[in-house]
C-alpha cells in the first residue's frame, strides 16, 4: 500500500488542519510529502493539545504522519529561492503544491508557475473572495449549530468537519488535477475556500431546496435522527446508547430483540402514522421511544450489547474518548487501521494509518510517525537540489535553513 | 471544468449519502458516473426531507447531481447480468465501481473482475470487519458528542460529518486505484470502512495521544474554541456572533476593533496567564469573554459586521437554514460556486457546483440536476452494451429494465 502514490511529491506549505490533512492523506497512500515550515515552525507547530511532559504538540504531530520536514528561513530572499526551488524542483511526477496559506508574492501561482509553467497548486482560502475564515467562523453560519442539541442556544461541533472535509476535497483535486496534466501536460492553480466547502455540502444534503421548496427551516431534535427513528437512550448504569432503525429490515430487528415488536406495532394506529414507513416511524419518534426506553433503563450497556449481538440492530454505545481508547475492540492493533510506533517527542502511540485498504497490496503498512522539525532539510537540499554538502554547511551558517 | 475528468466513467450502485457524495464529487468534476438502481429506486429514494408538493426527494435529488441513473430489475438474473456487464464494460478508463452497499454475490469483486481483470472497486462498508454501521451509531462512539455542548449529556452532530468525509474518501482512494491501473494495468478492490474514517479522525487531531500521554479526556466547553480563544457572544436584538483569535494578528485586531484593547492587556496579570500566547488566552477564556460580551450586547449584528470590516478580526454570524439563504452573501449566484438551475421535480433551484475550482479550465460549468430515475437507461444499454432499439424493447416489456 504505501507503494500507490510512490511516484508522487508533493510539496506542503501549510498550517493547522486542512492542508496537512490533505497532504497527510497522500503521505499514507505512499507519496513524497514534503513540508516546508520557517526556522521554529509555523504558527501551528505549537497547538494545543500539547504533551504535559515536554510540550510537544499532539495536533502537530497527529496531523503530519508520514511526511518529509524542510526548516528555511522564509522571511529571507535566500530562504524564499530555496523554497521555490524545492516546489518547482523537475520530475514528471513533481511541482505540485499543497497550502492552505496566504499565497503572493514568492508563493503566488504566478512567480512559481515562471520558474516551471506545469506547475500544479492546490490552495486552500476562507471564503471565496480570498479573506480569512475558520472552521470556527464557517460553522457558526452554516446553519448546523442552530439545529443541534436540544434548541434554546446554537451549540457548535467540536469535530473540525469543514477543515477535515476541506482536506479531503484537496487530495481530490490534486489527484484530479495530476491526472489532468499527464493527459494534457497542463499544470494549473486549484482553488478551494472553506465557506464554499460548507456551502455545497449544506447544498448536497438538500438544506437549501427544503426551505425554498417547503419553507422549511430544519429545527433542533435533540440527539434524534431526521426522517427515520434514531434516538439516544439512557442504560440501568448511566451509560447511553444509541439505537437507529432506517431499513424496514432494521425496524423489525429492532421489535424482535427487545421483544417489544408487539407494543411497537400499536404505535401505527395509535398516532395515525404507517408504522412501515419510515417518515411515519419518525412523526411518531416519541411513542416509540416512550416504549423502548424502559428497556434500555433495565438493562447495562453489556446487556444491551449482548441483546443486540448478531440481531441486525443497528446501534451503537456513547463514549468518550477515553473510553473510546480503553473499550472499543476496533480502536486497538487488531484493527488493521492502526499500529503501535514510536512518535519522536511524544513516545510510545497507537496510530491510524489511512483508512482507505488496498488488500491487493498486502496489509497497511504507512504507519510512519510525524517528522521532527526539519529533520529532511539536508536530505531535500542535497537529493532534490544537488546541493553539496559544504553548500549545505554554508546555508546552515548563515541561519538559511533550519 | 466539466472536462477535467471527462474520459473518467463510473459506475455507482450506491444509497444514502457517502457513495452518492463521493460519485457526485466526481460527476461535478466531469466524469460519467452512471448510478444503477433497482427499478422503482433504492432505499434512499424517498429519504427526507422531500418536497411537501408532490413527495420527491430533496436529498435524494441533492446527493446525485450530475450523475445518470439506469433502473435494472437487480432481483433477477437478466438484471444482474445487465448491471455487471455495464459495471464491466469495455474502455481504459472505465471499469471502475463505486459502492456502499453489500457487495457479494453478483456484485463481489470476485465475480466481477472474473469479467474484467482491471476491475477497480471502491466498496465502503460500516465496520471494519463489514458489519453494518452509519453515521449516528459511528458517530455516538467517537467521543465527539460527549466533548459537545456543555455537558451532562451528550450532543449529536447534524451534519452527517463521517458519511461526507468517507465520501470523500472514497473519491480520493478511487483515483489513487485509477492512477495505479494506469501505471501498472492492475486493478484492485478498495475498502473503507466507515468506523475507520472516525477512528483515523480522532486519531489525526490527537485525541488518541491526549488520553495516552496526558490520561486528559477532552470534556466540554460549550462553544468555546479549544486551545485558543473563540467565543459566541449574543448581540443587542438576541443574534449571536462567533468572534475567534488565534495568532497574535488576530488577538490585536480584536482589542483594536473592540476599542478594549486595554482592557484585554489587564488580563494577563489577573489571570497570571501569558497573553501573547494562545494557550494562555485559552485559559483566561472567561475572563476575555467578560470584557467583551458588553461591546457585542450593546450591538446589533449588523453593527457588529461594520465594526469588524476590514479590520482583520475573524467572526462570523450565527444563522440558521433559512438565515443562510435569505441573509448570507456568499450564499447567491454572486458566488461563482452556485448556480439557478431547474431541478426535475423538484423545480428552480440553487445549486451548489463542486467547491474545487480549476481557473484555468474556465468558469465552473457543473451544475446539472441529479437525473429522474431511469432517464438513461436506455441510452446506456445502446452505448455501452450495444443493444438494439428492438433488444432494449424487450427488456422493457420483460420488466427486467426500467
Amino acid at each position: 500500500m504505501s507503494q500507490l502514490l510512490s511516484d508522487l511529491r508533493v510539496i506542503e506549505v501549510s498550517a493547522f488542519i486542512a492542508a496537512p490533512l490533505g497532504g497527510m492523506t497522500l503521505a499514507q497512500l505512499g507519496a513524497d510529502v514534503i513540508r516546508i515550515d520557517p526556522i521554529g515552525g509555523n504558527i501551528d507547530y505549537r497547538r494545543w493539545p500539547v504533551s504535559d511532559a515536554n510540550g510537544t504538540s499532539l495536533y502537530w504531530t497527529a496531523l503530519n504522519k508520514g511526511k518529509r520536514s524542510v526548516t528555511l528561513a522564509l522571511d529571507t530572499q535566500q530562504g524564499r529561492e530555496i523554497a521555490q526551488a524545492i516546489i518547482t524542483a523537475s520530475g514528471e511526477n513533481a511541482g505540485i503544491l499543497l497550502s492552505n496559506l496566504p499565497a503572493s508574492g514568492w508563493m503566488g501561482y504566478d512567480a512559481l508557475s515562471a520558474k516551471r509553467d506545469d506547475l500544479i497548486m492546490l490552495r486552500l482560502t476562507g471564503n471565496p473572495d480570498g479573506s480569512a475564515a475558520v472552521d470556527y467562523t464557517v460553522n457558526c453560519a452554516s446553519g448546523f449549530p442552530m439545529a443541534t442539541g436540544r434548541g434554546g442556544e446554537p451549540v457548535n461541533h467540536v469535530l473540525p468537519a469543514w477543515d477535515v472535509a476541506a482536506g479531503l476535497y484537496l487530495a481530490t483535486g490534486l489527484l484530479a488535477a495530476e491526472r489532468h496534466r499527464r493527459r494534457t501536460g497542463k499544470g494549473q492553480e486549484v482553488t478551494v475556500a472553506l465557506a464554499d466547502v460548507m456551502l455545497a455540502t449544506v447544498g448536497n444534503l438538500g438544506y437549501f431546496a427544503d426551505v425554498r421548496v417547503n419553507g422549511a427551516v430544519r429545527q433542533p431534535i435533540g440527539n434524534d435522527l431526521y426522517g427515520a427513528y434514531g434516538h439516544d437512550f439512557p442504560t440501568k448504569e448511566g451509560r447511553r446508547a444509541m439505537a437507529v432503525a432506517i431499513s424496514n429490515r432494521q425496524w423489525r430487528a429492532l421489535g424482535k430483540a427487545t421483544g417489544l415488536a408487539d407494543k411497537l406495532a400499536m404505535i401505527g394506529p395509535l398516532m395515525g402514522v404507517d408504522m412501515d414507513d419510515e417518515g411515519g416511524r419518525f412523526q411518531a419518534r416519541d411513542a416509540i421511544s416512550a416504549v423502548l426506553a424502559p428497556w434500555f433503563a433495565a438493562r447495562t450497556l453489556a446487556e444491551v450489547e449482548a441483546a443486540f449481538a448478531g440481531s441486525g440492530v443497528l446501534w451503537g454505545p456513547y463514549r468518550d474518548f477515553g473510553q473510546l481508547v480503553a473499550e472499543d475492540p476496533r480502536c486497538t492493533t487488531a484493527n488493521p487501521l492502526f499500529r503501535e510506533i514510536d512518535q519522536p517527542g511524544v513516545g510510545p502511540l497507537l496510530v491510524p494509518g489511512s483508512p482507505l485498504s488496498f488488500p491487493a497490496l498486502g496489509e497497511r503498512a504507512d504507519h510512519r510517525p510525524a517528522p521532527t522539525l526539519g529533520q529532511d532539510t539536508d536530505a531535500v537540499l542535497g537529493d532534490l537540489l544537488g546541493l553539496s554538502s559544504a553548500e549545505i554547511g554554508r546555508l546552515h551558517d548563515e541561519k538559511v535553513v533550519g
